[in-house]
């Protein structure tokens, strides 16, 4: 029985944490409050107090944390992952990160003999409590095969993409992709009710063809409705637009769209969405066209 | 019986008039030579010589032109249908063409007692042959369950969107939506390819996501390859991007990312793509980031 | 002394009108109301009732209106321009007009002996005033140097760019670079006010350098106290842009800052702002940044 | 007389100090080769071979560098300006970095009683020979006070545009600017020459309206030519629009035009350009619209 240190429980890292004691693992969570304690003890994980806690005696450290200096912090830091592991560790960062930290971290965890996979995730909140996620893994292959039932307790779709770092880049490819169709199915809509169409017979046709894509699948209802409860964060989605321009500034490449739509993200953010669902993005293009009066 | 006639037997409408023949109807089409006229014999329609000829007698008359002007031509112009139609025919324009040419055509038509569609399709040659399509359908209520058999003889969606125009403003929507996800993920598999990840892992899992979309599904496999035997073309959907362009200023709104991919396919049609299928939008992405070399 | 025909006597065709006669030219001007006869007679030039009548005798007609079919129905029309044309008349249009009109209306024009230069100016009400417009003239040489004398009553800087629809062209790339020298103006004022920086001094030292444009030396006050009254109004420009990217795709080149450019200014357009003047662009940057309360 | 520690003796920071030479200040420059030595010789400097030479003793450093990590490495580094600095002293950066790093090395500086400016320029090589720069400059009143008579000797238009940092918000303004303007006056110059326009002559007329700018003035004869030698390369540039995407997500402001120009830039430095002038950029649109064959 492998034994799990899980370093992050929020929104994602909880259901994530739950999933695998219930496929049979042993899982300590650091716990930061009596509150947090008590939810892994309703979920049959055990609470560590520290980091050092959680990672001592473990096979595999998950770290499941918002943003690069959260997972440079908990991994290099004093008191950290690194200093605290013991030799021969598989640390599994599923957090969505720069693919540049992503392998400063995976350096300084090989100088201590601390092997390192970047396995971040798509599905959201709905896709970590039904451990249906799609994993993106990037690391060697022998340590991919070593956390692969690790990760199916977790995601059903696990693929390895390739070096370290490679599952960083993909997730960056993923958040373009998501904000850019997000941008132009509001695009869309606002065009077809300017036009004296109805949006939701509108959507429901281009669903069925060549345009069909799965923010209108999961998202035009609520867009219909205008409600942007997250969902995914609109502030969240900025961080990892960040990320994704200086992907393409790292591997040489220009974007055009994606520079545009990372603005409209930005502006998402500064008009004051920056809680709501990414969907949200659709009162950018109504603002634009006119179409807004708060 | 109902009588049809069809004018435009090109790549699409040459299987859709066929279909029509298959569901029982009594076709007549245009045929402008003895290989068309031979054609439409093996299909079980029957050739007229004009278009006077396709549309006298007929209770229906579809159209399936390139472009405006084409329409204008065939409908307004001397020896039009206009010209031939007796009152209470119901025309069917399944072209794809500016909003504001259909609504010109439905004026004149009324004012002759001719009734109108707009009814433009999605789904490509593939949907054309199986009688897959998608077909969004502006106009009366009653005209369109009048036309319902009729189109289900073609189409396996068809939903009434609005009125008269109303189907060219989705069909608008549908186009600047697959031009601007075939962009998307041209920038997401550059990204991937330049930073080193394997492109056909990488899409895979993006397709599993919230990414998901029918350009991954349908073409991801020809793009990795460069095959962009068309298809639909990038000439093509050049013209539909100028009238998605105009639907938006005539509707009064402002489509940033629309504006954007309608310069990049303008640049793909620059760059001599025009005959190549519309994922050859790939290509201008790639010169972008200076990795083409033909 | 040639006698000279003008039609379209407002903001700016007004003080052109004025600086004809100052001249010394013979000017009869077309007076729709009472108040423009009134105002012609001050200004030394005689009214006519009709197109027909400052047409005929005319040596040259001048117009200058506001779009494409104004120009269409003053030159083509019936009763129009060509109707009351002698061979050999000249007629100089001035509007800002599509590229496409101008030839279609100077074909007409050739049919009938009319000789037809298109010169549309740069300078705003200003230079009308001043007689220093900036005129850009399309059209056969000998006619232009026909023409220059009269030119030159009303501007500065005289320059014959090209055939028939040149000077056309030219106006639409002034336009696009005017539009997209507010925007990135109002781009770097949003961004140094949100930065802490003084925005006067910050566009101060901006104007001195290899950033340094007319819209800084001419606008940069009244941007900085949020004075947006015409000048020349957001709702012509966007008129403009379209003219700029409908020369764009006749021409067959992608301009990807354009088109963005014209999508901004029809978000001015479509957020009210169409009666303000052009710098109001502005104010989309600051709503895309949260910083607009109205 | 003030003692002058200089370092970064490249094509801009060489002329500035031979200029504070000329104004009779007591110039020590940091020499790394018998070749810089011999310069420094010649312009009447004197050489050190260390930071530490160049700092110690001096009233006032200048550092004049490429990037961000540069300026790092040499004020903050072990043996660096810092390290050898006595209380009291003024550091004025000049180099055109991130406003973020700017605020780093200020704080790092005041810990250690050393003053800082950052006082970045604008003028290229022939502004830094001629004494001519534009410089805008970033801190405590007093300091730019006791500077004044330094940069003066260096620039022709030198203002204080607000606290340490708002120098270089200033500069990341002005690139946005210049490449934005380099850009739009490509689009139209690709504009007139597709459409068989005389682009030497449509460039005229535009430069002297409401369009005109310092990059028609000065770069417009070479981009004719097609002559990109440099002048500002392709690749500082990017560095730049980096850094302005880097302020703007920092001023938490979305530039949406800015955005896009960065992509232009980037494809700029991807397709080989980067050693070239910035006016390179007109390639990047002509590559676009189908108008380069190398």
């Amino acid at each position: 029985m492998q034994k799990i240190g899980f370093i992050g429980l929020g929104i994602m890292g909880g259901p994530m944490a739950a999933n695998l004691v219930k496929a049979g693992y042993d899982v300590t969570g650091l716990a930061r409050s009596a509150a947090s304690t008590e939810r892994l003890h309703q979920a049959g994980a055990k609470p560590a107090s520290s980091i050092a806690e959680a990672t001592r005696g473990a096979d595999v450290v998950i770290t499941m944390l918002p943003d690069s200096p959260d997972v440079e912090a908990v991994v290099l830091g004093p008191e950290g992952v690194l200093d605290a592991a013991s030799e021969g560790l598989l640390l599994i960062d599923m957090s969505t990160i720069a693919p540049a930290t992503s392998l400063a971290v995976t350096e300084a965890a090989q100088a201590k003999g601390v092997r390192v996979l970047d396995a971040p995730v798509s599905g959201g909140e709905a896709g970590a409590v039904e451990g249906s996620l799609s994993i993106m893994v990037g690391g060697e292959a022998e340590d991919v095969a070593a956390a692969r039932s690790i990760l199916e307790a977790m995601g059903k779709t696990i693929v390895h993409v390739g070096d370290t770092g490679s599952g960083q880049t993909v997730k960056a490819a993923n958040q373009l992709l998501v904000a850019g169709i997000i941008t132009l199915v509001s695009e869309a809509l606002v065009l077809l009710e300017a036009s004296g169409v109805d949006g939701e017979r509108g959507l429901e046709v281009l669903a069925g063809g060549l345009a069909g894509n799965a923010i209108l699948d999961r998202k035009a209802a609520t867009m219909l409705a205008r409600n942007f409860r997250p969902g995914f964060r609109i502030e969240l989605h900025h961080k990892d637009m960040g990320i994704a321009q200086a992907s393409a500034r790292a591997a040489g490449v220009a974007l055009p769209v994606t520079g545009q739509v990372a603005q409209l993200v930005a502006a998402a953010q500064a008009m004051g969405y920056g809680a709501q669902d990414h969907s949200a993005l659709l009162q950018v293009i109504e603002a634009l066209s006119g179409r807004r009066t708060d």
